[in-house]
């Protein structure tokens, strides 16, 4: 625990600007960071730059998206006084530190890289690889280096990308003689994403299995009701499986009374517990946590410039903070500077 | 030819900072360049970013020789008032644009780019290509269209990189739905790059066959000594060979005469004339042309403050350029700006 005087640690994190997020990250990180930002010095990056990665066809998503995750942002309760949002495009120094770090890594490196690798087949990429994108393991160790960040939240797919910018800092680190930039470690959340309402692979807008943050009461209570439970479960009073039940799934992420949850989880394996009792209860709990966002959410969207506010504060800060960090590390490395 | 109110056409060229220039840039580019100035906006980019491509492991060399190459410009003939020098790594905007360019080109894409090729055979990679090196021509791309240049000074060899920059452009105009940039030509220099003194190749430092822009009259006679000739012409009765002559090739390059080159070169062939007389001609014409580049040189190098400051105004001048095209494009692709 930091004591009044000692620095907060410092994480980043943030998210590419693709399209407004859903329940999905709400359990997987937003709810995380509004935690995490009352003991930590947390720097919030809206990724419009690596977006571009695999939209450069779309840049006008990429652009809208920017607007539409900050109100996610603030909407959820990250608070602009505790957490500093930034813009990754309006902070110039992380382009430089990226175009600097390409000449630390091979090729064959940035090809090995498990992440990416897994990302190029997701996105069917073949061989028509976006230069920037197999770079973008290392604009993201531009990102973390250049806040200084030692916490980074990411999920277990993601570890290789912390592995490879500590790689960089060494290598850095190495030739400055000094320890110029710090080590990151991965912050892996407890709960990770959670699945889609389908129960077929992670939450995701694009499979069109996610719940909104701007979800009506309506909406959620459709997107409940098509949950993918136990196929098997065809009477109340059969036994049903809990194991990949999505319901269940659900319950362990937004249920406050653990106890009752392990009572249900009994009950419904015993038989005697029919779905809708649980869909009912899942519904309800789903409406009070996206009700007060999504009513947030609405308010803040009426007052843009509000918004547009917060991100030129929180990027100009950014701004300093990272323009400080290139003049250390090319002052470090015996570079020119002006 | 330009009016006086027409824009005039707009040139980008400079030099990597990776040592200090020599008899062959002065005649490759050098010489070009102060002719240039008077009747094109020309911008001349000390290039210690791209440096960094091929020296990561040596920044100490790229900084030092950003003043070594300034030196260079000025005591060439290099004038302020009508071309503006610039450090590239001074000019984030450059970077910013890498950056996104690098999303419209595919990795296979720089893997074919031949010039890159025959660079990576020169400098021995092997597998180990740094990502930095593999990204330079889009990093080039974005030089030249940051400046908006139409005419880029290269020698054959580089015409690839013009190509791959234009292939940008017109993907870029295309996605913008209009000319946001210009497309640029290659400008190949009647005279290409000096052979070395001793015939093997072009004229490079790294080679030990160059003669600087500050060797002392001593040395350039102890280089003219050492020139390659024909070894056939042993004696000077002898007839003797013309093309692959070293001495020939730079009279060629230097001597303004070019009548009395022509009825030495016939004089040589036909036998009667001697190597020492060619060798003292040339060595008088280099003298003639170095001495005063070495002592203006030697001059302007008690005055770092000096060239700081056209560095710095440089650089300033060219800062506003490529921040606004920069702004352009982003603007022309509709993303994001703060």
């Amino acid at each position: 625990m930091p004591s009044d005087t000692a620095p907060r640690p410092v994480i980043l994190t943030g998210d590419r600007t693709t399209g407004p997020l859903h329940l999905g990250h709400y359990v997987g990180s937003l709810r995380n960071r509004v935690a995490l930002q009352a003991t930590h010095a947390q720097y919030l990056l809206l990724a419009d730059t690596q977006a571009m990665t695999d939209n450069a066809h779309d840049p006008e998503r990429v652009r809208r998206n920017v607007l539409e995750v900050a109100l996610d942002y603030l909407a959820v309760g990250i608070d602009p006084a505790l957490s500093t949002i930034c813009v990754q495009s309006a902070l110039p120094a992380l382009a430089e530190l990226t175009l600097l770090y390409l000449n630390f890594v091979t090729v064959a490196r940035l090809e090995r890289n498990p992440t990416i690798k897994e990302e190029i087949q997701a996105r069917g990429f073949g061989r028509d690889i976006p230069a920037g994108f197999l770079c973008y393991p290392v604009a993201q160790a531009a990102d973390i280096t250049a806040f200084k960040a030692t916490l980074v939240p990411v999920g277990e797919d993601q570890a290789p990308l912390i592995e490879q910018t500590n790689e960089l800092v060494r290598r850095l680190n190495r030739q400055a003689g000094r320890d110029l930039l710090p080590e990151a470690a991965a912050l892996i959340p407890a709960i990770g994403r959670l699945p889609g309402v389908d129960g077929r692979g992670k939450m995701s807008k694009s499979r069109g299995n996610a719940v909104p943050l701007s979800a009506s009461d309506a909406a959620i209570e459709a997107a409940v009701q098509r949950m993918y439970t136990d196929p098997d479960h065809l009477r109340a009073s059969d036994p049903g499986r809990v194991e990949g039940n999505v319901v269940f799934t659900y319950l362990d992420a937004f249920d406050p009374d653990l106890q009752a949850v392990a009572d249900l989880k009994a009950h419904y394996r015993r038989g005697g517990l029919g779905d809708m009792v649980l869909k009912r209860r899942l519904t309800g709990l789903l409406q009070a946590t996206v009700t007060p966002i999504r009513e947030r959410r609405a308010e803040l969207a009426r007052d843009p410039d509000l918004v547009m506010d917060i991100l030129r504060t929180g990027s100009a800060k950014g701004r300093t903070l990272t323009e400080q960090t290139k003049r250390e590390v090319t002052e470090g490395l015996g570079l020119f500077s002006l």
